[in-house]
């Protein structure tokens, strides 16, 4: 299928939702994408996960850094498809197609930005089904494949080529790198042949975002309650996607940095006399009340404007907004104990173990 | 001309006291050299810079980073090697001759050492003529020449290619680069033609270190004052040397950190009913007695032992040590005006302008 301008708004809107807080902010992402579609005259091709021939040699793109720079600096050409010629030109070789990393405002459409400038198809698939901040923690990396070599660079121009290194070691190497180039850097990596991408990404999560998003739209229009559609579709569309509204209220307190190129911080919701506290690392890592985990990283945590569904990303969620949050189970290939050593609470240095929000949220009001 | 096993300490020596404080510790870098001759039984080759064809293809090795943690870490093959490999691979392109970036007991040695692996000359000459601690410092970057691609390793075999950053930029992306890698890290950098290095080096700088470590040790068998033995071959050698013994006392005082990949630190010394002071990062920035600065950046502070004429790195200077302080003028390709803006006193946040040891020291008892 083609993307079109009018699949903008839906997708950018369903990416920012199962982006889980992170992976870039929806609104820069969809204007950057329909200007680079206005410009190249083409609309990104989408093809399926299954499609991809064996020897095919696959890459990712994306944006790394904390997004609360990159809500402040555009997006330019020479950050996406600038580290892509530059993997080719180090692999000696073409790539064929593109697939995301993680599912995000930005990060769902920088590879069909640069499938505008370039031509080349993306995959509907990622390697999260959902966002995270660091570089090791994916289905591809998870089934053993290095990202590496890791092609970075900034506005500038500036290039740095990250390689040999193994994946435990990766994150540490590429954010100073990152945040040495200014903490907002594009990206290309994860040269995965046709064969290895079928056997390691999550199929379909670009359709699951169009759709999620097509689903807010069409309740916001129809003056339904947009955070039971939002969860609706999905378990229409996955039937793992067991998701529950946690918390309605008011954000009460926010605090926010930029770290070591994250954007880190804390959240307090206050409303109906309960109180909700959240964590992020550029995704939401989990949502509480009071002792009582609703729901914990790799599950997914929603914030959504209480009257229009709108995603409230960590980089954009302020004092006084008027939320609703949602909790969503993730894909089940997230929760193997492998998984789990990479992307679970303990991998964010929370002393906590896992328990699926479906577990966390029985007999839950 | 061949190094040889019985070059290595005058040679180590000479390059550590031209190294004014940093480039690596002598001691270190002649074992490494040493075993390195041992293992591949050939002995680096020493050619003249204006024997360099234009046509030529010349790259620097060195070792970057903290020389407090290079006293640390053995010198491995992969750290030398490695980068160059990865830089030819890089620009497809077999380097045809080595040179040092700049003079000091390891950064001296370790073309020398890559020259045992591969068989490659090493040319008589450098960039600095004395160590600095960042990679803009050099004639070659005054002569407006990119260090780029920068290739840095560490002893992991972890790789990392910066290439198209401004000089001015290279260093704050290169040093978090190898704090990253570990804080110290090999490097293969500067690849230029003959004609370039040609016109930027500083010519006869191994040499020099040669003689001026033979003639320290000469002196110290035949029991004369090492230091001043110093002062006069390296007058005999360059007549632009003008040096002079500064001070003569004890280390009172030293407080040293590694601060964001660099060897940091200040100095107190007392004798005689003087007090001089010094401060260094990597490499020792000036000495001073009261207000009065002695000898100040990028002209050279050697300071050496008192009784041996040993030179003491900035890595190695410790309460209680009785020294002799030494001055000596840089190459006068470092004082033009462009260069001190690169390499003077103020570029190194120290709030004075660079006046020459002639200068200083006249009517100096």
């Amino acid at each position: 299928m083609r993307v079109s301008l009018s699949d903008l708004t839906p997708l950018s809107l369903g990416a920012a939702l199962l982006g889980t807080g992170g992976g870039g902010n929806p609104y820069t992402g969809r204007l950057a994408l329909r200007r680079q579609i206005e410009l190249s005259g083409r609309e990104p091709e989408l093809i399926d996960l299954q499609s991809v021939p064996d020897n095919a040699l696959v890459a990712s793109v994306l944006m790394a850094g904390s997004p609360s720079i990159g809500l402040e600096k555009l997006l330019c050409e020479a950050q996406f498809t600038g580290p892509l010629r530059q993997l080719e030109r180090y692999l000696g070789r073409s790539v064929d197609a593109l697939i995301p990393i993680e599912v995000g405002g930005v990060n769902s459409l920088l590879p069909l930005m640069t499938s505008c400038a370039t031509g080349l198809p993306v995959i509907d698939a990622d390697g999260m089904g959902r966002a995270f901040p660091t570089i090791d923690k994916t289905t591809f990396g998870i089934a053993g494949l290095n990202p590496c070599p890791n092609v970075l660079a900034n506005a500038h121009g500036h290039l740095v080529i990250i390689d040999d290194v193994e994946i435990s070691s990766l994150e540490r190497v590429s954010r100073s790198v990152i945040v040495a180039l200014g903490a907002h850097s594009g990206s290309a990596c994860h040269a995965m042949s046709g064969a290895e991408v079928k056997s390691a990404a999550l199929a379909g999560t670009m359709s699951l975002a169009l759709r999620i998003g097509r689903a807010l739209l069409a309740a916001r229009a129809a003056k339904l309650d947009p955070a039971q559609a939002i969860l609706d579709e999905a378990a229409r569309a996955h039937p793992h996607a067991y998701g529950r509204v946690l918390f309605e209220g008011n954000v009460a307190d926010i605090k926010r940095e930029t770290i070591g190129g994250y954007n880190i911080g804390t959240g307090v919701l206050e409303g109906n006399e309960r109180t909700l506290t959240f964590a992020f690392q550029n995704e939401y890592l989990y949502a509480r009340e009071r002792d009582r985990f609703l729901t914990i990283v790799p599950d997914l945590v929603m914030v959504v404007d209480r009257d229009t569904g709108e995603p409230i990303t960590c980089e954009s969620i302020r004092y006084g907004q008027r939320v609703t949050v949602l909790g969503m189970a993730c894909f089940p290939e997230l929760r193997t104990p492998a998984a789990l050593k990479v992307c679970g609470p303990r991998a964010f240095g929370l002393e906590t173990d896992f328990v699926p929000i479906e577990t966390l949220t029985q007999g839950f009001a």
